[in-house]
């Protein structure tokens, strides 16, 4: 694997290789010495032009844990602020030795236009509204360790799929490995074609809840609400959000997750957020482990855990 | 230790045992490589909602020390700036791995709650005007080395004692520790009740300065002045600015302690704060012996500085 | 070597020494575990009173190669901001047993102030108008590997002289390696004196290429044209820009040196930026190994390299 742009890139055997790897870097996570020297005198440098603490310290963290040294090029008092190009930014962090950028970015396709212009490894970490592919791995890794196999799961994406790349990445990962996606939303909140796309649309949550094993929420971002995509959040709420009530509706075994950060009472209530059939804690546990594995996968070499 | 939320948690005992902590690690501070493995594979990040770079590099240097990974987590750009609450941000950031939160809020309590929700240990950074408990174990410490025992010393805290957490922490210390503390302030810079602070109240620094052994001055914040806490720093400083002059009134073997970062010309003098009697460059180099010594306390384990 | 603040403290033997511990040090870069354990334990902190991310990065990886730590004290949200002096800064920093120091500041002089109060070896990254060594080293390194030698070089500093300390370090450093110097800059992009500089001044750009080894670029920050020190970018880039076309009139083995972040189109054509008179790479990856080799000279003892 040089990089990692798009859940495009991967094919079925890719992504059971990267879940073996991050079974391995689970198991290194609960260490008492949670490290391994796999990637010492390694760089990854976190370029976000889009603010991230969250998925920016998931990856640092799965960076140290691989022994690599870590930076971080924000935005703000950058010579991107003093109108350098991206493409000079770029070349200039890999002509400082650099071994792999994470790059989250708000316009669609920035990570594939600097994977063009670097031998760094490059991973992305969410462009625009166009892919999020750890978030798709550490989704479908977590579902696996509920599910065992993701063939023929019932999957459904609720809410912003629009303006979500979590939602595009998780439909690629999904049907890749062998699950039916449902999209439910209002018409408003779903690109106005969905050609191409292996999916279902339903517009009543209701409807659909007792047929799903999975039910995969998108925060909604108040200033959708300023867009008129929906009147309010208190309305969004009340026909998408899933409550403890609607959420009895699902089949004994169903998860719900979330990636976070959430609204809640807004498209999840606390007791379902908080509740048993939540993986969202485990998500983000196992999101440091995908990432450690993604990031042996451009840069390692040799065996990943020797402790 | 589980946590270090306040000084109320410490026994004199626990005090005494930091303090033994603290001692071991200043030797390995003197080191030719001034690190230890002791908490190697640990991670400790540090959750600021206020600004101070002081405290947080001060923190993140024992960190380093010990052989930790560190992570800072601002606010600006992070998911809270997103609406997320702090009980999912904590709880997200836990769900990574982390062993340890370093927390500075502007909310009297914070800490607190986030210990409730999550396994880490928690570490109270400064938490509005209720503690600085690590602030407290260095200058006890800091004096322990001066006077060798606190008990019976006579201290003075002079200043904002009505919007310090350090006034507050180093209040409870002393008394632990068997010193006498006299507050010096104008009536509008204290608290409206001091019922059960184990202290003597003075409006007048000069009557009091020929019977103590130790003065603790505390930064004046110039937006109190735009309050009408006091007429003008220039006032304040005639009152209660430690001048040389005024300083020569106190024993020839007392010391002056601040912590930090010094309003020159208003509370403190610059001939004082460099003068023979000051504390404040020790202060802040057994700061971070002692933030060692906490966070060794609350993560380690084994012997705390085998070489 | 206790500080470097100015290419003025450094004798050719410095210079020459510096280069051959930079050899070293590129080597390492090279290698698959890009580290030295040579400053492990130390504490390297950049205070960096101006944005630069890019120097900051360079100066940062350069220290984790060595095994030191690293931590950033930006002035946003500092004690600074609280009004704190810059010697009380420094002094603070330092008695938490810090290393090294890399400034960058607005005021020129201010790293040879601090260097003043503190014990900490303190590198200038770059203050106000006035110097800029460690680039001026990576300048020097780079023309070697080409050059061989500077004795004799004719070299053009083209731009913005008035304002840039680039030019200021480079005219030194050029000089005492015995290069011979010109400055082609409009008059009002000149000091009102150049009394004592060892150079030459001419106005017409390409008069003088076609007699040069190389070409130093300064970057045009486009505040200047408000400050009506030239009509506009486009007028610049007519009379001073390196095009193409004007390029072919340069000898076919001179060399073009940009020490970024570019204006492309205004002081050079993407054109000249990727062709292969271009250095400006080179200048980039040789500014980590040069900056290891300072960092080894104030810090380091023993052999730099051992694996």
């Amino acid at each position: 694997m040089r990089h990692l742009l798009s859940v495009d890139d991967l094919t079925r055997a890719d992504v059971d290789g990267l879940m073996e790897l991050t079974d391995s870097f689970l198991e290194v996570s609960r260490r008492e010495i949670a490290k391994v020297p796999a990637l010492r005198g390694k760089t990854v440098v976190s370029l976000f032009y889009e603010d991230s603490t969250r998925t920016r310290i998931s990856f640092e963290t799965a960076a140290k844990r691989l022994s690599a040294d870590t930076m971080t090029f924000g935005v703000k008092g950058s010579s991107h602020a003093k109108g350098e190009s991206l493409r000079d930014t770029v070349q200039t962090i890999e002509a400082m030795g650099i071994d792999a950028l994470v790059v989250r970015h708000q316009a669609a396709g920035a990570p594939h236009r600097v994977a063009d212009w670097v031998d760094a490894a490059v991973c992305n970490a969410g462009d625009g509204r166009h892919e999020h592919p750890t978030q798709a791995l550490l989704d479908m890794y977590t579902l696996r360790q509920h599910l065992g196999s993701l063939e023929g799961a019932r999957v459904a994406i609720v809410g912003d799929v629009l303006n979500s790349r979590v939602a595009r990445s998780d439909v690629k990962a999904l049907d890749l490995l062998g699950a039916a996606v449902t999209l439910v939303a209002p018409p408003t909140l779903l690109p106005s074609s969905l050609a191409g796309w292996p999916v279902v649309v339903h517009h009543d949550l209701d409807d659909v809840l007792p047929e799903l094993d999975v039910v995969i929420l998108l925060r909604i971002q108040r200033e959708r609400q300023d867009e008129g995509l929906f009147p309010s959040l208190r309305e969004y709420a009340l026909r998408y959000g899933l409550t403890a009530e609607r959420a009895e509706r699902l089949p004994e075994h169903a998860l719900v997750m979330h990636p976070g950060p959430m609204n809640r009472g807004v498209e999840i209530d606390p007791d379902v957020a908080d509740g048993p059939r939540s993986t969202i804690t485990e998500q983000v546990a196992n999101g440091v482990a995908v990432r450690m594995a993604v990031l042996f996968s451009l840069l390692g070499s040799g065996a990943p855990v020797a402790a």
